[in-house]
């Protein structure tokens, strides 16, 4: 992986990354201006969690006009992009409507605790090509986006104000992605999310009582029952959870427990970008359009020792038939209820009929 | 408040609600034929929660064709709804299309635990007008409603297969409503949802350090700040809460703590129905155009006494700017994390200029 660290006027961070070496003539383009951010968090003690209020967020960016793209390479200076024309394969940049990172000095005080709203949001550009998508790309290149996503969370978490990093891509206008071109997200957060912080402590529990990791035994289980696999290498896996929430979920992960991704060995980065590409190719196949999803990269947090942590990436597709969204609605978004009008055992069983080259 | 209990020819309980006594000739259509309900529940070990199962739920009804509208009154017995024609206000009748409630006698095995889908569906006809909205209904009518969701809660929570009751309204298609007619839903879990049972313990958690009601005192906290509240009454509250996740986020409550619905006074529960309206009522002239929302009612769960529950409503409004969704991505859905693009305050002054009469 051969990495170019670069600034841009405005002074946010661009990082270049290539499978060959990248030109040292290649210089950051000038989009855009970073304007101060006045973030904050606010404790909900009803929920337990903290939120993040970013007012400077609400005109941001909203389908630009055709023929606009931001995350394309800059062909014309006098319309600069966030990226610079040149051989590069994957560029990272920190988010021009960041949520997180204030650059305010004092916090609000409200009638609830306050914090900071330190750390970062940095976007991801899969690739140069506008009309790809992270499963269609070369498995090398995939590999990369795994090695990428593994450098920025080794990055992110070395920072004092980032307590946990968190990699995820919103893919499709049905999840409200506003930019085509295939690019993810990395939130570096000042606290553990709440979904993260539980699977930690369930994945801790489990270990304190077992011994060993429970998304390991999961994984396991789900190869004894051979159901809902749908990829099986000798170091990682993808199947649909037998607890899928989400009619076509997916889970792809190393087959041996490790804490991040930055902990796994080149042969299983190599077998979870082969598991991670069959689990997209398969979703777009399934029915020949894009299937609209969210992907979650779980990795442990940025302190303490956790032995327990098993890295893995959750895919929760946003289909339940073509053409028929997952609405989260009252029971999902009011009591946190999920209910799923299919068994994983059979959406897994379409999703293993899928081929994919 | 009166009350007419019938039952549908396939089984099913219909219950009638009005102001005024209802004709004991009323009888109930033969809409619908329930069918066989294969629910089961499922534990997610990485989450911590039960998923619900139903597999006979894929085709249920969806945007029906025009003119076909199963909640109005039935006009032609040939062509039966699912409530019949008379002088009734509010009717309730189980889900045709029940995600709990299973008439299979046994559970499948599963690599993960799995338990019974008890409990029960129901569907809330808020009005026999498909034209009318909850926020637009006259004061008393919604008083009725807040009884009818006391009564139902009472008879659901007496159940054995019952944990948790949730009445609850997904209001406009942006919500994934499939029917205009307006109506709400209760959910009969046979277990505490997560976001219940996390607000329940930190609820405790409070009272047996303070003494207190943990949303009574932030109550008090609002109403000492005056900024976000819409409605102050005698008893009862509306106010955009100062940790709203939601830009237009509203929270109606009894001043006093109470456990449920059914524990409030009469004069509480007609303040409480003031309230009400004038939050929905507020949403909607907003913009002049209804506002998509989650409504969902926090109760205490049905087994145990809990002094520390206050008994609220949480509305949820999908949009944060007009004609601009919020939408639940990789932040929410992936990590739990909400990102707000506005202050609670500054929405807060927006709704509180809208004048209702």
């Amino acid at each position: 992986m051969y990495k170019r660290e670069l600034k841009k006027p405005d002074g946010r961070d661009l990082i270049l990354y290539a499978r060959a070496p990248i030109d040292p003539a290649i210089t950051a383009p000038a989009a855009g201006h970073a304007g101060p951010r006045s973030s904050h968090l606010r404790w909900h003690p009803l929920r337990g969690e903290w939120i993040v209020y970013a007012g400077h967020r609400q005109d941001r960016t909203f389908l630009p006009p055709p023929g606009w793209n931001p995350l394309a390479p800059t062909t014309n200076p006098d319309q600069p992009t966030e990226v610079p024309a040149g051989a590069w394969d994957v560029a990272v940049f920190e988010n021009l409507f960041s949520a997180l990172g204030s650059t305010e000095a004092s916090v609000p005080e409200a009638i609830v605790d306050t914090a900071p709203a330190g750390g970062r949001c940095e976007v991801v550009v899969f690739t140069q090509d506008p009309g790809a998508s992270l499963g269609a790309l070369p498995l090398d290149h995939i590999e990369l986006v795994l090695g990428v996503w593994a450098d920025r969370t080794q990055a992110l978490a070395a920072r004092p104000d980032v307590a946990c990093v968190f990699a995820f891509e919103n893919r499709g206008v049905e999840v409200g992605a506003t930019l085509a071109h295939p690019h993810g997200q990395i939130y570096a957060y000042p606290f553990v999310p709440p979904i993260l912080a539980r699977e930690l402590a369930l994945q801790r529990s489990h270990f304190e009582r077992h011994g060993d990791s429970l998304l390991g035994a999961l994984i396991a289980a789900e190869l004894a029952a051979d159901q809902r696999t749908i990829y099986v290498g000798p170091y990682a896996v993808a199947f649909v959870p037998v607890c899928a929430r989400w009619a076509y979920e997916l889970w792809i992960a190393p087959r041996r427990p490790a804490p991040a991704l930055a902990a796994l060995s080149e042969l299983e980065r190599l077998d979870l970008a082969r598991a991670l590409r069959i689990a997209l190719c398969k979703l777009d196949r399934l029915w020949q359009r894009p299937m609209p999803y969210v992907l979650a990269v779980h990795q442990a947090p940025a302190r303490g020792h956790h032995p327990y942590a098993h890295v893995h990436i959750e895919i929760y597709p946003w289909m339940r038939m073509p053409g028929r969204l997952k609405y989260l609605a009252g029971s999902e978004v009011g009591a946190g209820a999920f209910t799923a009008d299919t068994l994983p055992e059979a959406k897994a069983a379409e999703l293993r009929a899928v081929e994919v080259p």
